[in-house]
């Protein structure tokens, strides 16, 4: 989602969205309720040309279109439970389906997320992969964007900016010259790009400690921005306390790319959460035992303006826009 | 489904749907248990310019979308719960997506399935609407493909052959010469094309005396296939049963459309099933008080051959194509 899609939604379809577990529309899951359990519904279409270049691979497709879902269900403290799979293809092509199916069986058993249904039609259009997926969470604990407070620490897990650098890397941008001596770094940030890593081994501490969270899908300042909005809060964000990775953090010394680049592109699929204070320690423990790395990164405060990203020096980052936009 | 999606499902997708809810894929819906019920999920797409018309208006696309799914949802006999959709977009068209979003929200109401969210994406290539609908039966009692017997009479609700037929109509092929003189005709096929009316109705009826049911989507004739295949048997239908509309019926009468064609058309939505002799009684009785007719057009055999279709004479008809196909 980003600003246009926002308005679009809100206008056309949130009237529609009158049941409970629609959230509004305002969270990246639908709850259906079952006795003792809630299913945590999340639904994400990639698109060629749009989402994912026409000659990634089908194996890394595969895998990105899966796990942009996973990521959704990790953020809401969800186990997988299964998905659905929608494939609109131009043609049936067996060098490009075997290994994208190889892939997607990979993934959904390391990730225990078994295939459970789908439909495949036929398009003059470009490849387009929607995926539904479920996840379980006990009666109530689905993890909202809305549950943010004052005074919560706001916090991310891995590194932020990669896949956006990875995306400009490989349609032969800024970053992808400044890279030419250093193939290691290239390999990386392509890899981010084309293979997220969602972080569903964090899930069980996001649902034991956070108040609110949200996976970082369209950007780190315009999903901030959304969390914030749902909980009535604001934030400030110190900038440089934003987890990048040795690659990226290469690039922005070197001044190849800006920090506000990275934090307004989209792909990260890492997650974002907040809580209190005295949550931060049991959490940061979870996530070492769920191999996870998990970064603090600024204060949820109290107020309806956007969230601030402040610099070194208490400046105002300006950012040109917040996240990407399909509309 | 048709014959190259079967194939490319059965080779790739298969091997993935290891989990007891998926049914091997080879059924309209897939299971996720919930404690003391089931929540059957079914998901459908719609591509412009293969599913529908170019120039269909948004608001019967909107119903076709939601409907096609909660056809699934009516022939396996469960209740509709909710429905998440994805809308891939060439641009934000308003004059568009108001009505579109209006009748969505009022087929949402009437049949009682709320949106529950979505995701929406922007496309260079054609509209396109994928629904993932989800529903409620008591646990074990969704209505497979695979409980036909041998002995069960077949059954169908509504008519056959409408919509293939109001698909050529609308595409100015031979039965639009035909009905040239006939606009009342041309409006109730075309409408039986673009507007599915699907038997939500008759879910509860289904659920008590059917042993296996399926919606008819891709054609009778091919459909009828898939159901015996799921079930081991083969069946033998009395093709002067089918039943047909008066519209259909007259230009069936002069030769304008041939009776392969209708059943081996697509877009019917109505429901094919099958039950022991003893239940049509009360079968019949129950969809009369569900206001949706039902006939029973031939009868469940041993045998592991296709089902044969019978014209009054006891011939064979030959069907040059079973039902649509994707591939």
């Amino acid at each position: 989602m980003s600003s246009g899609e926002d308005a679009l939604i809100a206008r056309y379809f949130k009237p529609l969205a009158t049941d409970p577990g629609a959230l509004g529309l305002t969270d990246d899951a639908a709850i259906l309720d079952a006795c003792g359990e809630e299913i945590v519904v999340t639904t994400d279409a990639v698109v060629e040309g749009v989402h994912f270049l026409a000659d990634d691979p089908p194996d890394t497709l595969a895998r990105k279109a899966l796990r942009v879902n996973l990521s959704d269900l990790a953020a809401k403290g969800a186990k997988p439970a299964g998905f659905v799979l929608t494939l609109a293809l131009r043609q049936v092509d067996e060098a490009w389906l075997k290994p994208f199916a190889h892939a997607l069986g990979e993934d959904a058993a390391a990730f225990g997320c078994p295939l459970l249904g789908g439909d495949t039609v036929s398009t003059p259009g470009p490849l387009t992969i929607s995926i539904t997926a479920f996840g379980r969470v006990p009666q109530g604990r689905m993890v909202r964007r809305s549950g943010a407070k004052p005074g919560d620490r706001v916090l991310v897990s891995g590194t932020i900016g990669d896949a956006t650098i990875g995306l400009d890397v490989l349609r032969g941008g800024a970053t992808a010259q400044a890279l030419n001596g250093d193939p290691a770094a290239r390999e990386i940030l392509a890899g981010r790009y084309r293979v997220p890593q969602p972080r569903n081994a964090l899930a069980t501490a996001i649902r034991d400690y956070a108040n609110a969270a949200m996976d970082v899908s369209d950007g780190l300042a315009g999903d901030l921005t959304k969390l914030c909005a749902a909980s009535g809060v604001s934030a400030v964000i110190d900038v440089q306390s934003i987890p990048v990775s040795a690659a990226a953090g290469g690039l922005l010394a070197r001044g190849a790319i800006g920090i506000e680049a990275m934090i307004a592109g989209g792909d990260d699929y890492e997650i974002l959460c907040t809580m209190p204070d005295d949550r931060i320690e049991p959490f940061l423990e979870a996530a070492r035992g769920a191999a996870v790395t998990v970064t603090a990164i600024g204060t949820v405060i109290a107020g309806n303006t956007g969230p601030r990203f402040l610099d070194a020096q208490g400046r105002e980052l300006v950012l040109p826009r917040l996240s990407y936009s399909h509309f």
